[in-house]
């Protein structure tokens, strides 16, 4: 960012683009009142904050552009904490554009993506994690990732970290009290003591670098391959677990399906499924080359189902060559050498055609194994919830912190290393001064993730992959 | 539709579907202020009007949904007329499908298209013909479409057939007149003056009528086809057209471009350039393929651009075969003969080159010519000038009204038929009251484009039309 924050004025269009019944442009700055009252058929500089003015936005030649209704937030008042403008405006991309170019001239400049938030952040509305937390809320499409975005947009991760914080001063305070008394050499601070404080705090570091791989599927979304021979039901699955997804969709007419089309909102978890339309023609065959394409799904996929058929007939009775469920978890097994991250299902289908059956997910075999039946739907939300605990594992969404973000990460794991450090050094019983740099860089690593410590590039780079108009 | 318009509570996304920064869900309807509160975290129920209130969603078990800024806008206030709330949400698509989910289980219904628009005239906040401009406004893509839309919403064709029918009231008066003393076979209106009243009426109308094809292409865009023998220019002159274009749309960043991708905004009209992909190759002959594939787009087009070489050198220096002005005139005249409705220039391209030449648009051919270069932009402003003069005619968008709307057209074509059946029982001194019918069934006529007369059937046709969150 190159421009002057403090004395600009920005705009731009907020809601999403293209054409809709309605738009929002906002505008924000230490002018945002006095260029509104400008453009429009009446002054808002003495206006409430809060109060909403229904009129005319008009070019300076006396055309009328629309009818709109301004909302004036008042400086301490907004989202950005200056006064800003919304202007609620006819939805037409033309007009859009027209009352864009107008506020340009009359002295406002473009917003840069992620600007509004920026300001935000630099007037004290927010620290960094939670102004990070808005572009997460906006890209959530799930329930779970955003729950968690919304805990952090509210502060939950920032007051985390506070409570870290405090802790490494309590410790830095202890060491440094035998520091200032190292001379006499007393030992004020119980070594066993202050060890046992910094293996609390580095445990609690490290499941929060733990939930980022949570975080990040829950982010992202889950890649999930449906693998095994033809005429083993993987369309049919495919079809039980994307019905009811689209009975729930299709309810709300006007919110567009496009995003659904190859998910399952599983648990409030998004599954991507991968390479669905190959699993429609159902056309992999068991021989090498449908191995091989098999392959390079379960490559991608961080979960895999290997369907089976679990019916003592159906193989005969059909003329097809399948895939029973022994020879399947022989091929799972080979897997789970083979890509040890991954987890693996065998999945039994078409167990209604069984006699007996073993309804639960059985150990018996080196890796998983649930008989169900895609077509009655037996077994289907056993399935489920097999997807949902493989993501979840032992965190909770809604009472744990979870870590979405590659840039706090990257500041866990250099302050994980630093505590590592101390912890090493209260070992050794190297002197408290060493002992307490360490500390301190651990502090300043976690004040990067609220933004205490930080640097105008760092800021620049967060905020430019926001959207325009947030 | 079916739904009773007085008792349900309406919602719907009035935003561009998609992700955005922020995104606008409106309810309106007897109950808005009540379930805005229910899902608030604030009462909304004894709040002033137009006052915007920062608060909670939450789901009835508690749950946060998103941090939202609510504007209020009350009964006898708002857009509708009814009770109304609006809640600016972030822009997820999830949080989006939360919150009119949670409106639905307190008590809201989705809105039906135009709805909000159809309840705003139901409320007798505008007529009919106004409520149609919204929709004409949201889509309006360029200048002189959104003017005549915002003339028409602001009421401006509303007030020119209040005087229409003020005319015909008189008229109406002045013949009933005479059919109350009829039998006493006296003439208190003047048969002459009457004649004259009425074709000033039916002038009026006809007027109307003939801005359609104004108010057609306007709305839609003006379909114009540039053909021509290879190597006379045509890629060339597009660029030159094109080129102004984009600098001019890539000012505002953030707005979509794709709208403008294949269309000039001349003059502020919209023309759509046919098949540009097939002039870009400039593949085509003069041959008779050529000539097939040209008279495809022509058929197409209403304007049509005949590119000819007016060099007297660069057909024979390129090697190419070209298309000289005289050969290019020759096929205009066939073209005129076999397309009347069409209009037709022959532009004599590379007149750079020409050691002689004529600037205006000549009148010597039976079509019309206008020597320009591409290259150096010479003659392209007549060019302009010249497409859209055969747009606009002799009409001024700014002071003249624009008929846009197909359904207007078929009233005013009614209303002529009535009035011209009137004319000529007053030419033929039929008797007053059959002539009375006449006026009243023109009145009838111009009362459904206002809706003073007006079906559930007409309405829910024309709403549907509508986007949904309007």
């Amino acid at each position: 960012m190159n421009h002057s924050l403090s004395s600009d004025t920005i705009c731009a269009l907020s809601t999403a683009p293209g054409m809709g019944a309605i738009a929002v442009i906002r505008v924000s700055g230490k002018r945002a009142l006095e260029i509104g009252s400008l453009v429009f058929s009446k002054s808002l500089e003495d206006v409430a904050s809060h109060s909403a003015h229904f009129g005319r936005i008009r070019t300076s030649a006396g055309e009328i552009i629309d009818e709109v209704l301004i909302t004036v937030l008042r400086e301490g008042q907004s989202f950005t904490g200056e006064h800003t403008i919304e202007i609620a405006c006819h939805g037409s991309q033309f007009i859009q554009q027209q009352i864009l170019q107008l506020l340009l001239e009359r002295g406002c400049r473009m917003a840069e993506p992620g600007e509004f938030t920026m300001r935000a952040f630099m007037n004290g509305r927010m620290d960094l994690s939670q102004a990070e937390a808005v572009a997460d809320l906006i890209a959530s499409e799930s329930k779970r990732a955003h729950e968690v975005a919304m805990k952090q947009m509210r502060g939950g991760f920032s007051n985390e970290l506070k409570d870290l914080r405090e802790k490494l001063i309590h410790f830095a305070s202890l060491v440094e009290l035998e520091l200032d008394f190292a001379e006499e050499d007393v030992e004020f601070a119980d070594r066993t003591q202050l060890n046992q404080l910094i293996i609390e705090v580095l445990n609690y570091v490290q499941r929060l670098i733990q939930s980022f791989a949570l975080g990040n599927v829950l982010k992202n979304g889950v890649p999930v391959a449906i693998v095994g021979a033809p005429n083993t039901g993987k369309s049919t699955l495919l079809n039980q677990l994307l019905g009811e997804e689209r009975a729930i969709v299709s309810n709300i007419a006007g919110t567009t399906r496009d995003v659904i089309e190859e998910t399952l909102n599983i648990d409030g978890i998004l599954f991507r499924l991968i390479d669905t339309a190959g699993i429609r023609e159902d056309a992999e065959a068991i021989e090498a080359l449908g191995i091989e394409r098999s392959h390079e799904k379960i490559k991608q996929a961080q979960l895999v189902l290997i369907m089976s058929d679990y019916s003592q007939t159906a193989s005969d009775s059909e003329g097809h060559q399948s895939m029973n469920e022994l020879e399947a978890t022989a091929w799972s097994n080979r897997l789970t050498q083979q890509f040890p991250e991954k987890h693996f299902l065998v999945v039994g289908n078409k167990a209604d055609l069984r006699a007996t059956k073993d309804r639960a997910i059985s150990g018996t075999f080196a890796t998983a194994f649930l008989p169900i039946s895609a077509k009655t739907g037996e077994g289907i939300n056993e399935l489920k919830k097999w997807l949902s605990d493989q993501v979840l594992g032992d965190f909770n969404t809604q009472t744990d912190t979870i870590v979405t973000n590659a840039r706090h990460l990257d500041a866990l794991h250099k302050t994980a290393e630093s505590l590592e450090k101390a912890k090493w050094g209260l070992g050794t019983n190297v002197t408290g001064d060493f002992v307490a740099m360490d500390i301190r860089q651990a502090m300043f690593e976690l004040g990067t993730i609220t933004g205490d410590i930080s640097t105008e590039d760092l800021l620049g780079n967060i905020f430019s992959k926001f959207c325009i108009g947030k």
